[in-house]
C-alpha cells in the first residue's frame, strides 16, 4: 500500500449547521500543546479546572460534573442507562429526532417500560400532558430534550422538576444544542442529569460529552441493585476518575480536554449572560432575515430555541441541493432536515464562535443568491432585515 | 467566576509509559487543519481513506473496519456486547488487568455465562487449557488480550481461531497495546473482532478505538434476536456510518480522525514490516539495558510483548516514587504497575513515535541515576548494554 501523496487539504468552512461550530483560534492553539499522559499531575489539575468551568456553565454546584470520552450521544445513553434499572418506567417527551433516539436507547434496555409522550414536530411536547403522564406513571425518570436540534424547538422546563420529584422521578435533560448558548440554570430548574456535546454552543471540537449529575441522582446510581449495564459509560466510574482520587478508568482524550478547557475559559471570559444575549441577538437577526425573505420557520413561534433556526424550503426547492450549493460556492455549511424533513427544510446553527454577524449575513445572502436560481422571489431583503436588527440592538 | 489568567503551559514530556505515546509533528499539524462538519464531502472521503489505512494496519480485508468515537475501552465493550446475547457463554483468557476488564464488562450483561480461564500474571494463559475450555463450553465467543499492558505478556494466538470456529465460537482479540507495533495479521490468524486504541503503537491522540469485524461476526451481529444493548456502541450503526451510504449515527470527532488518518499514513510510509522490526529493536535494547543493570523483568521470557517492557522494582524501592522522580527531573514518563503491582514494578512503553533510541537511552540513564540514590548498585551499565544491541543491529 502506498499513501496518497496528494493528500487534500481540509476546506475552510463557515460552520453554520447546528454543530459542529467553528473553533476560536485559541481553542485551535490549545490542541497542539504538548501531549502528556493521562496520569500526569498537569493533566489531573486540568481535569479539576475543567470540572469547575463546567459547573459554571451548567449553573450547578453538582460535585459530579465532567466530560465523558464520547460524543453527545454517549452522554444521552449514559444518563438513561445509569438511572434506569430492570422493572423501571421512564417517561420520554418526544417531538423530534433526538427525543426518538432516547426512546431507541431505552427500548434496548432489559425490562424497562418506556412511556412516550408524543408531540408534534415543530412544537414542544404539551407541558400539561407531560405532567399528567408523570403523575399517572410515577416513573423512575423523565427525559426531555431542551433544544431539539431536529426541529429548532425549545421545550419549557419550568415546573417540570417539581412534578418529577413529587413522584420520586429524576429529571434528565438533553442540552446538546443549548449548553453555553441558551439559558439553562441546572440547579434552579431542579434538573438531575443534564448532558451536552462539546461541539455546539461551546465551540470545542466534537468528541466530548459534558454531563452533570445531582447528588440525588448520584445516590440513586450508587444504590442500584444491579450494576450499570455498561462499563464504558458507568457514571460512578467516571465520577471516580474526576473526583479527588482520580481513580483510573480510561485513557482520557487529553488533547480534546485541552481544547474543551480553553473553550470553557472563553465562555467564562465572555460571561455567561452576555454570551446568551449574543446567541439571542444573532438568532433574532437571522430569523428576521429569513422572514423578510418570505420564508417560513418550521418551529412554532414562541418556542424557538435561539441556537437552531429551522426554515422550510419553498415549494419545489430541494433543501439538500441548496445546502450543497452553499457549501460548494461560498464554503458555508448549513444542514438539511432530519428524517422526513431531510429535503424540505434547513437547520441553521447559531452557536458559539460561529454566532457572528458576518456569518449570519453570509447565510442570508447565500440563500438569496441560490434561491433566485429556482425562480424564488424573496418578499424582501434578508440581509437588510438582519442589519436592522443589529442596528436596533446597538441603538 | 474569573478564569485563571496564568494558565499553566503543558510540560513537554517524553512519553515512555505504555500509552499515550508522543505524536509525530505531522500528526500535531493534522489536528489544526480547518474543522469541517461531519457530513462534509471532504470528511466522508477521509473516513473512506481512514478505513483503507486501518485495513492495511490490521492486515485484513474486512469491510467493517473503522474507528469508534471512544477510547480503547469502548472498543473492548463494543466487541463483547455486540457479539453476546442473553443465554450465551463467553470464554475469557485472563491473566492481567485488561483481561479482567473484559470479565467486568461481561458480568454486567443480561444472562451471559462468563467462563474465566485464569492464568498467572506475568505468563500467558496456558494455550492448551484455553483450547480445552473452548471445546468444553462451546461458547458464543472467546476473548483474549494479545498484548497485556498490565504485565507485558504476549498471548500466543496461532491455532486459536480454528478451535473457536470448530465449535462455532467467534474469536475476539484486544490489540490495544499491539496494533501497529507488534505482528498481528488479523485475517491470517482468523480473528473475528479485533479492537485497539489510537494512542499506543499508532501514536495518534487518545480518544479513538480502531476496530475490525469479520464478515462472519458482522453477519452474526446482524442476525441477533435481541438488539445490541447499547445504541452508542452498536457496531451495525457504526458500519452504516463508515459504509458507502455514510448513514448518520453520531457527530464524528472530526479533528481526532484527521490526526488518526495522518498517523496511519505515517505507518504506511514507514512500512508495516520495518515498523514492527523497529519496535523489536528498541524493545530488545531496552530489555538488554534493564537486565545488564541486574533488574528483573516481570513478563516471562519467551512471552514478552515488544511494546511493553515490565520491570520489577528492586527490594525497598517504591516504583511509584521513582516514576514521579523521572517525570519531575527529566520529563520522562514511565508507568508504575496496575493493581497489586502498583508500587512494585514499572511498565515502560516501546510504542510508535516514542520508540526511538534517544528515548530508550533516556529511560535507562534516568533509572540508573534515580536508583543509585536508593543504594541500588547496578550490576552493569544499562546504556552500554543497549548501545551494544544497537551496534549489533547495524553491524
Amino acid at each position: 500500500m502506498t499513501t496518497n501523496m496528494s493528500v487534500k487539504s481540509a476546506p475552510e468552512r463557515i460552520l453554520m449547521a447546528p454543530g459542529p461550530s467553528n473553533l476560536h483560534p485559541r481553542v485551535v492553539q490549545a490542541l497542539i500543546a504538548p501531549l502528556v499522559g493521562h496520569k500526569d499531575p498537569y493533566f489531573l489539575d486540568l481535569l479539576d479546572e475543567t470540572a469547575d468551568l463546567l459547573r459554571h456553565v451548567f449553573c450547578t454546584r453538582n460535585a459530579a460534573t465532567f466530560a465523558l470520552p464520547g460524543t453527545g450521544g454517549s452522554g444521552m445513553e449514559a444518563a438513561l442507562i445509569n438511572v434506569l434499572q430492570p422493572g423501571d418506567t421512564v417517561v420520554i417527551a418526544s417531538a423530534g429526532f433526538f427525543a426518538q433516539r432516547m426512546v431507541d436507547i431505552c427500548e434496548r434496555l432489559n425490562d424497562v417500560n418506556v412511556v412516550v409522550v408524543p408531540g408534534t414536530w415543530g412544537q414542544p411536547v404539551d407541558h400539561d400532558v407531560l405532567l399528567e403522564a408523570v403523575r399517572q406513571h410515577r416513573p423512575r425518570a423523565v427525559a426531555v430534550v431542551h433544544g431539539e436540534t431536529s426541529t429548532g424547538v425549545e421545550q419549557p422546563l419550568a415546573g417540570l422538576a417539581d412534578s418529577c420529584h413529587s413522584v420520586g422521578a429524576l429529571l434528565l435533560v438533553d442540552a446538546v444544542a443549548t449548553l453555553g448558548g441558551v439559558r439553562l440554570p441546572v440547579d434552579d430548574l431542579g434538573i438531575d442529569v443534564c448532558f451536552s456535546g462539546s461541539q455546539k454552543c461551546l465551540s470545542a471540537p466534537p468528541g466530548l460529552a459534558p454531563i452533570t449529575i445531582s447528588d440525588r441522582a448520584l445516590a440513586a446510581i450508587q444504590a442500584r441493585r444491579t450494576p450499570v449495564q455498561s462499563w464504558y459509560l458507568d457514571l460512578g466510574l467516571h465520577a471516580g476518575l474526576w473526583g479527588p482520587d482520580h481513580t483510573y478508568h480510561h485513557t482520557s482524550p487529553v488533547l480534546s480536554l485541552y481544547a474543551l478547557a480553553e473553550a470553557l475559559r472563553i465562555v467564562v471570559e465572555e460571561g455567561l449572560e452576555p454570551r446568551l444575549a449574543r446567541h439571542c441577538l444573532h438568532s433574532a437577526a437571522l430569523s428576521a432575515g429569513i422572514e423578510a425573505m418570505g420564508l417560513e420557520q418550521f418551529a412554532a413561534r414562541g418556542f424557538r430555541v435561539p441556537s437552531v433556526v429551522t426554515v422550510l424550503a419553498p415549494e419545489g426547492v430541494s433543501a439538500l441541493t441548496v445546502r450543497t450549493q452553499l457549501l460548494d460556492e461560498v464554503n458555508v455549511e448549513i444542514s438539511a432536515g432530519l428524517g422526513e424533513q431531510a429535503d424540505s427544510m434547513w437547520r441553521i446553527g447559531v452557536m458559539g464562535h460561529s454566532a457572528q454577524r458576518a456569518n449570519v449575513m453570509l447565510v442570508l445572502s447565500g440563500l438569496e443568491q441560490v434561491l433566485s436560481r429556482y425562480g424564488y422571489a424573496p418578499r424582501g431583503s434578508g440581509t437588510s432585515a438582519a442589519a436592522a436588527v443589529y442596528a436596533g440592538a446597538t441603538a
